[in-house]
């Protein structure tokens, strides 16, 4: 656990949400990208070591848009930055949390990801990630 | 807007939510502070350059008690590190972003702090803060 790699914030309308972050951080997205496995679209905004990540549902099967369904629009996950993620979901499932996936899957922004149940985490959905060389 | 300064995350039971972060995050808190003035208490972790604050409720009047009448535990506010805040708020306003309190005050962590009302920040409860010198 090195960093707060992003938040990912659910959104629904990302045009609109793009604008209101772009003023509340003083600075545009530098990236969008569709993540077509997870039926999301993204956009990135840099603040210090970390990213804000805007996710709108792409399509009814898309996970955001079962979680907007009934949940307000809001941080929908926190994602660390991990140097190994195989070694961190070993020692996190010995320590007694719960994975949602057993195996790193490709994430958006060409990351290893995986993601802890929030039931094990305070009500937290955790992502772990790391940077894919 | 310098850096996520922190996350700010609404717990029922701090001491139970301190283990929990402790071994997600492979650390222990560094750091206990109740503020009377919120009627809150609080925990801190460090990540990478920001933050996690676990808050709990110490009275009914609080705003985290009121928050987990509503909600399920998770992520209550997230803070931006400012150097300026005085500067960051006239400058919101300008752009049209509505504060809760209109003046900033002492919160935890020896900070000046002011928040941004969830109807202009796409649902976020959002906090800026400034060290205090």
């Amino acid at each position: 656990m090195r960093k707060i790699e992003h938040l990912g914030i659910a959104v629904k309308d990302i045009k609109k949400a793009n604008e209101t972050f772009a003023k509340l951080l003083g600075k545009s997205s530098y990236k969008q990208e569709t993540v077509e496995s997870e039926a999301v679209t993204t956009s990135f905004f840099e603040i210090g070591e970390s990213k804000i990540e805007l996710v709108q549902a792409t399509a009814e099967t898309s996970a955001i848009h079962k979680y907007l369904d009934k949940n307000r629009e809001g941080i929908h996950h926190i994602a660390f930055d991990v140097a190994d993620i195989y070694a961190e979901i070993e020692r996190l499932k010995s320590e007694g949390f719960i994975f949602i996936n057993d195996q790193p899957k490709q994430g958006a922004d060409n990351k290893l990801v995986v993601f802890i149940h929030p039931k094990s985490a305070n009500g937290l959905l955790v992502e772990l990630c790391q940077e894919r060389s």
